[in-house]
């Protein structure tokens, strides 16, 4: 707390060239005043979200990433295929800062004494380009943590968090009793396993291997489908029966997967169907999309009548939707459980030189279930 | 009008049996005897539209039907493929009858002033089984057709044109402010022309074939796309460039269509991005598959944000949505413009008995544009 603030401090940077190359550096930038209803935070501690990787690498093949730089200031270059290159014309040239949250602590305030009262103390903080030494951020972008709490405590506390209860209320709002989510064992998974275990609401929970299974059975997960059984249509449509469940958030995206939601929907309201419908159930289904885990194209029978809706899925238009109050109270809830409900774990921490170390960048890119790293920037 | 009414009369019917096989047939039912606020209507004409095919048909494999019977009660059998069985399962040994809409002249009136009003008049009707020689119906399932208006002409007043109104009404109450049609020269596609010219709406089309697109410039259509050319997608995003389109209704529902459409929209929006996202666009795309012309599955490359959405759309859940005044601010709008905005044409007429050829099985079943059929039950 009382470590001089230096001048100037390291920043990580992701640049795609017109030339069809990603380069990951880290580039030395001015530590910023904060304005007077802002805070100075020294970043201790900022989680390696699938969102934040998606930005980090874009469509480059990391395979062949290279290492370059020196010790202090590596530099990772990667190719980046040239079908790939369309989707990214937006960013070309522009040298981004990565990392959508983090903790750290206090150094600095502005002038305001609501900015004041947070000097010394540890917050969780929501604004991108968290993979730096120092961010300056206004208040409202920050989330005062319980006493002893840790940054790494905190360093979750926005995206995982926010997005499972955004699918818990997304569900409500939108009139469906119970939900279906998929990568069901990924850290986000296992907390929306707890929101829903906490709040009486019914999940299905799917997975792709035995062992994931059994990691959501055994910290209470009633309904669980592996994706791998021979016979995983039929345990889905039988656990839709169980629950009710008319809506399901998929992170896979690409693939049958999400078709293969709906038309279980589908079929499990037909069990209790009086009269044939050529058109199908009247009950509507809804998959949204919120992640690419999958990244081939997605694909489809329709099966599964007319009532049904595919859409996308993102936090910050959700909770812009909700408006500031409902988003408010979402925050004060994470607040009061960071440590049991939304606790997180990670496999690893990295610092920025860390990073860019090829071995480490091929283990945090797998994204494997329990596998999630922390990067420490100072 | 001063034929005497019939004790029995004929009614086509579809039945799937549980061994697989379809049965048409034309049954010998009682004429009705209408309640209060009922007429009795004689079916004078009655279009083949594709959604009465479907129910007609089902799943059945039409090549290979055969004729059985006798000239007066023709019954044609085809098999089902045993995939196609699950599907079914709704409607297996239930002899169902055909046909959404049609229109006739009300031979007899329940006791309702209402309904005796109408004895002698030419209606258009809506409700099920118009392939029928009569039919008793509600009021509130009629439409009064203006002076002179043939049964011919008032055959089609309920499912095109609902469906199309309904395609505009939809546009404007989720936001949009232009939209995009394919099989666009359908009888349908050239009223949504009709009504988009009328109105003053913007209109994409998009076809399949130069002479289609042709047809519709032909009749004043200003964007016209076709898949079969080989800057189709870029064609496509032009015309989104200039209407702003952010709608869809596809009527083909399978193979990658939906997606392009989907695709050359977020195109067209980052035209005018002020900065890069990657989560694309903010601005919600939408597209609804209201039709299955393309029995393919539904594929799409995820390349357009997250904010987007496709879905089912069927006309009486969106009537029942709209609720009963606006739907009737509808059915006015279309007796207005009967042969005008809302004129239907038909390639043939068949008779019950002529349903139930073989030639015209297989010339009804290709759903071609401008090959429209008609039925004529008596």
């Amino acid at each position: 707390m009382n470590q001089p603030i230096p001048a100037t401090a390291l920043q990580l940077r992701s640049l795609i060239k017109a030339s069809g190359e990603l380069e990951l550096s880290l580039a030395l930038i001015d530590v910023p005043r904060p304005a007077a209803n802002e805070v100075l935070v020294r970043i201790e501690a900022a989680p390696l979200n699938p969102s934040d990787i998606g930005l980090l690498f874009g469509p480059a093949d990391m395979s062949g990433a290279t290492a370059g730089g020196n010790a202090e200031r590596p530099v990772v270059t990667a190719p980046i295929p040239e079908a790939a290159m369309k989707a990214v014309a937006g960013r070309l040239g522009v040298s981004m800062p990565v990392g959508n949250e983090g903790a750290g602590v206090v150094v600095a305030a502005g002038s305001s004494e609501a900015a004041q009262a947070l000097v010394g103390k540890t917050v969780a903080v929501l604004g991108g380009a968290m993979y730096s030494q120092y961010r300056a951020l206004p208040l409202e972008q920050c989330l005062l943590l319980p006493e002893g709490a840790t940054p790494a405590d905190g360093a979750s506390s926005f995206v995982n968090p926010l997005t499972a209860l955004g699918m818990v209320e997304t569900m409500r709002r939108e009139g469906h009793h119970a939900l279906v989510h998929t990568a069901a064992a990924s850290n986000l998974g296992q907390m929306l396993n707890r929101i829903c275990l906490k709040d009486g609401i019914a999940l299905v929970n799917i997975v792709r291997k035995p062992e994931q299974a059994e990691l959501l059975r055994s910290i209470g997960a009633v309904h669980v489908c592996n994706t791998e059984s021979p016979s995983f249509l039929q345990e889905l449509t039988e656990a839709l029966v169980a629950t009710g469940a008319t809506i399901a958030f998929d992170a896979t995206g690409g693939g049958r997967l999400a078709g293969q939601i709906l038309g279980c929907m589908e079929q499990a309201l037909n069990r209790t169907a009086k009269e044939y419908s050529r058109y199908g159930s009247t009950t509507h289904k809804q998959v949204y999309l919120y992640g690419r885990l999958d990244t081939r194209p997605t694909e489809f029978v329709r099966n599964f009548g007319m009532a049904w809706g595919m859409g996308g899925w993102l936090l910050f238009p959700f909770l812009q939707k909700i408006g500031p109050a409902a988003a408010e109270a979402l925050k004060q809830r994470i607040a009061a459980e960071l440590k049991t409900t939304f606790a997180s774990r990670y496999a690893q921490s990295v610092s920025l030189t860390g990073m860019l170390q090829l071995d480490s960048i091929a283990a945090y890119n797998k994204r494997a279930t329990g596998e999630k790293f922390l990067v420490t920037p100072n």
